[in-house]
């Protein structure tokens, strides 16, 4: 067990848990929480990527079982209470953590099997990392195939935006890419049609046919989406607003146009 | 100008910002910021019930025109900036801050002048300030005529609550009530069809006409609606979820209900 927090383990967790840097070189991620750590143990895709596992004394001691069965599939290691919570990403730590290794996703996983299908978010420089979460959250309900983020969103693996995916981080297919108005393109030459949730829209969102393959672009909290992103578009699509509201939460604004998707779909 | 965090004034602002009892005792609650400031000035309703602004040295330096302004409609006090900052409730303080007095709504206040385009949303121990905020933002987008909440309620007058509504706690009618079942009893009453977001829903959110008078039980984040509200309504309806994905969060679930409503009415 490990006692102290000058020990060289938990200066790396510390560091990974706090350094979007330290986690990029690395190519990990952490993730905390029973939940999300029974998940990655039970799917085989997952279950290779783990690195290793922590578990605080007070969890090891309460759950010999999972413990034991943990040891079978990961490298595990006991850190003291207060170790733990040091490490820890949460107020109320929750016992468990594990050091999860990057899966890498290419645009056929973001596309989806059936062309008819595919439902894409592409989020141009989104800084909160509690809407970043929602989406991840929201987008899998919805029936999204996959998310491209530009690179300069918050970083998908800060441990409050995947925390607040609920674990749609560990099955919804996402890209970070350096130049977003070419990736759209490939998108188009796809056949996927653009849409991007604007003020200047014409239309309203639920005026269009999302039956075939489409995509829609999501723009920063305070600024919207940036010109160059926004001129890709094949479409500008207004969600049309009531009283004094000048604009939609960028969490909430993507949720109406994803479920207005699944709802057509549906029907 | 005061220049000590030990002046009567500030500890009671310090007071109003931290502590809802306080609030709720004073009956007052505190704005932060010149849009929300500049709409309380503006608007005959909220002028009149102003009790005062405070605005840091450096804000009523660079606004010396604003300032004036600003006297001849309610007393206005200026701090210093440290003091200012301490007793501001966000990390960068924009320099104007008001003690307001609450305004009282009524149940026909809700219920809107035209019943025909009712919308009201129930909110059943909403926990979270950021989901709250959001709920309110959004619904005034929507078109949802008024918001009650039961007492157990996260308070709408927190100051975190209060910033993320982007002014909509401004606009936007709403009723504390110890007695929820007795509230939606009395929406029944008035001709109201109620409906209960929740997973026992058998018909999906979008099989239902929403274009005469609705409201919405919206539970809370964590369990759901209580047995006993969730008995209260005419209806359940299900968003329907792909994915792993076991539910949504509390302000997206409602964003997607209010923006089908105000799609329908479009429509």
């Amino acid at each position: 067990m490990i006692t102290s927090t000058a020990n060289a383990q938990v200066k790396e967790l510390v560091k990974l848990m706090k350094k979007s840097r330290a986690r990029d070189e690395a190519r990990l991620f952490l993730i905390e929480g029973p939940r999300m750590a029974g998940e990655l143990v039970s799917d085989p895709d997952w279950c290779t990527k783990i690195q290793k596992i922590y578990l605080s004394e007070s969890y090891a001691v309460k759950n010999e079982g999972e413990r034991e069965s943990l040891e079978n599939t990961a490298a595990v290691e006991i850190l003291s209470d207060p170790v733990f919570a040091h490490v820890s990403g949460t107020k109320t730590p929750q016992g468990i953590l594990a050091v999860v290794k990057r899966r890498t996703y290419n645009m056929s996983d973001i596309l989806g099997d059936d062309p008819g299908r595919t439902h894409v978010l592409v989020l141009d420089n989104l800084q909160d990392p509690g809407n970043l979460g929602t989406i991840f959250r929201t987008a899998e309900a919805a029936g999204v195939t996959g998310i491209i983020l530009s690179r300069d969103c918050v970083d998908i693996y800060n441990p409050k935006v995947v925390r607040s995916t609920m674990g749609a981080v560990l099955r919804m297919p996402f890209l970070c890419v350096d130049d977003l108005p070419g990736t759209i393109g490939e998108l188009k030459a796809a056949g996927i049609k653009v849409y991007a949730a604007h003020l200047k829209g014409k239309r309203a969102y639920d005026q269009e046919d999302y039956k075939t393959g489409c995509a829609f672009l999501i723009g920063n909290e305070g600024n919207g989406l940036r010109d160059e992103v926004a001129e890709c578009a094949d479409h500008f699509v207004l969600i049309p607003m009531q009283g004094k509201a000048e604009s939609l939460n960028a969490a909430v604004a993507a949720s109406v146009l994803m479920f207005e998707v699944s709802r057509q779909r549906r029907n």
